[in-house]
């Protein structure tokens, strides 16, 4: 589908890591609804991935940023104005690490240099993000900010580890973040929470085959996909949504508010 | 705006009163976009409305229905149906009204039947309208139901009444009814939690003008107005939002998620 | 155990039908700390009961009352006070059925003659009762009002059929009269949104087995009983909890925040 | 009152400053009811306040112990424990500061050292502390953990800064360790949403009188008193409350769920 929602509007997406990311996903909708941006990742993730076929295939430049960096974000957002040609419309941010998880240490096992960098990764890095974005006056009125999270910030997921709190921290900064980009710039802020995600970067956590599998039948309308949620992200960037802010949107199939399903309860009866 | 995001989709509208309302200004939004519809309307409010104007601008027919009434909502569906050439793909339900309001009672002071009529009308009318939609099989995959409602069904307005009660049930309705209707057929259900909105029905409730004034600096980016509600419930009659279900999404410029203004403060400094 | 806590205050417990009944428990907890009260329970019910036993027990009397008759609950609330010798401390609501569960109404095809008799049975009672305590100024400063309810409220359980929104509904009620309570009278007022008990009333509903289980073995601490219900009920009508109002408190043993556990991940593994 | 409710439990109480702390206060109270503990505070902080008089006052011990230090954290549980004669029974978490508010520096301009420090010392702390409590196996079946929170967590109040984001991360380390200490230990874990209070803590920052009166206007019961929160917390420390867990308890006079009230709209009419 294409709609030209985004026609003349301009961003920078976060994350496109290869073609299973939803920042990937979403980069190619935007692009088909008409808007422009930058690409950016961390200098080692751009490494491993694919992004330059992206960035070829609409038509965009890369910029690498290590989104805990104070320097390498002025420049991508003093950069991206200057390539696209104005001020900013829409920001991705799909940005997430837990060491802890990495290196297999357990949540009651955490070690603390682990978690603070995680933290940092995860979850300040949106503040850093949007503080930058703010400072710069980089964003026009009416511009859109996302950021990807989920509902482990709410709910307990055993295997999520110290994601869920980096979650609950980066949903803070939405609203926190949110209330002040929308009093003074006119920019709303809100976070998406998708249903588990087969990409690349979720795909090594353990448990994980098991859990999409339950969250597949526990959502009515089934898992949400990348594509799902690429779809969704482009609604958020358009100006149907002039007016949804400081908000933490599910976008799961129903998952979040189904208490038991169906196929689900009939495996304890 | 017009992006042609539900061209060749059918519905219906409840709702729409006159210019102000929240429905008459998603009708003209609906149709600017491609999608058509028969609009709907208790018989009583219609000789008070000017739905015909709206009808005419938008090329619809006009249903009459009490969303009370069994026989005239199975009326309506299997007319709808056949009027609009094929199932449905979109509902807007945008009903209410509280007897205890109109008749002055408080709060502390209700007149149980005219909580239960304010009920039946505002709260399960939701029910009735899908239950007749799924018992026909009237709606096609992957179609879209939304309901309005307000924040009072989760905090205390004073002068909010018994709608908030009656707002609690029909967002549970939501729920349940989006359940099934996720997982037989592939249908989603939402409700949008919209600002206070200056509609003709609303106008006439004590203390309203105080309330917008104070919802609209508590808000950082506004009020949101009807035509924005308009515009958001096209995101969600269109296709980008196919896995949002069973969720109530405040449409409120930030008011849901601020818990004090600094404008709001600085009367009580 | 027994501490005293209640001692001096005066109360009404609705709803104790046999020994398995949360306010039976409630009503055996409150005695034993000290706590005076009135039994009361709809006439039919208590034929079926054996509520003289625990009347007995606690030296309570009971009057029958039909929580939707205002006849009877303000004689109920009249005669309380005078048998009790002053005014009240606390009131339990534990009232609730469904007649489409009753009668194997599946959601989707209510019967609304039965959806109208459990809405006033189940949600709109409440109201009704402080309604009545409110209007007789029955209500102690610092009393607390507190009525049962179920996390179908908030997420939706395939068999809870037409309860989930009834609870729904009793739960706005809790606000919305909580909020004038406390301002007028200083009284406070909660529902406790408890785990799935195996009571007299509940077993007979479909796959409430199964779901018991599954509830079980969601919950870190794992179901929690009616006995343990009657525990932290004590703890809201004590002194220990007086500026708590206008919540709905899970007692669930971490149930409502827990997205899975590992034991049910693993069934899908 | 008294009704020795904790007779024969042992605990660890962080953060009594003076007088006004609600660790003070809860320290005073878990002693009236039989409880005991250890006192303890970040070294610094000791030398500014009077915990020596708490600890004549109530028969305690202090051992400062910096709750971003490991080793402090192991020594002070390993030494409570071998001081009180037994596992711990209770814990209250009362701990925080925002660096980016002691300089005055804006959220749209934080320092990124201070986030760090401010969460490390507000968040994660709290981490820090049930690790070390889980490691050392020191927390008797049926114990309760608590901390403090404020609902800037989930709502945006200007003037609290990253404070917000601190404490949305404390809550979901309430959530997240609370699945595994429930699960291994059956230890409960929750926050406590408490009432703005005017605390030596909180009485530096800026605007805190107008937010204050605010609340107190907001609020039916009006604002939770420290005095209140100790009462509160004695009851979730007590075995009235062994299956609430993972929860965050808003004790705040009904603050959290009141729209708005009749005192504040009137401002605005």
């Amino acid at each position: 589908m294409s709609y030209d929602l985004l026609k003349g509007k301009r961003g920078i997406i976060f994350g496109a890591l290869d073609e299973n990311s939803i920042a990937w996903k979403t980069a190619e909708r935007v692009h088909s609804e008409g808007g422009t941006f930058v690409l950016t990742n961390a200098p080692v993730a751009m490494r491993m991935g694919q992004i330059k076929t992206l960035a070829e295939q609409t038509g965009s430049e890369v910029i690498p940023a290590d989104a805990t960096n104070q320097e390498d974000l002025e420049n991508l957002v003093s950069r991206s104005v200057e390539i696209l040609g104005g001020k900013l419309d829409f920001v991705l941010h799909s940005i997430g690490m837990s060491i802890n998880v990495r290196k297999g240490r357990h949540y009651t096992d955490e070690k603390y240099d682990f978690t603070a960098k995680g933290w940092d990764i995860s979850a300040l890095s949106f503040h850093r993000v949007m503080q930058t974005l703010y400072k710069a006056d980089a964003m026009n009125e009416w511009g859109s900010i996302v950021a990807l999270t989920y509902m482990a910030a709410q709910r307990t997921f055993p295997d999520y580890n110290d994601m869920a709190d980096n979650k609950a921290y980066l949903e803070s900064v939405a609203r926190s973040f949110g209330y002040f980009f929308g009093k003074e710039k006119k920019v709303r802020v809100n976070t998406i929470s998708q249903s588990p995600t087969a990409t690349t970067a979720g795909s090594g956590v353990k448990g994980f085959d098991g859990f999409i599998s339950y969250a597949e039948k526990m959502s009515p309308l089934g898992n949400a996909s990348a594509q799902d949620c690429a779809d969704f992200t482009v609604s958020l960037f358009s100006d149907l949504t002039r007016k949804v802010t400081m908000q933490n949107l599910f976008h799961d199939g129903g998952f979040s508010n189904t208490g038991v399903s169906q196929e689900v309860i009939e495996k304890f009866e």
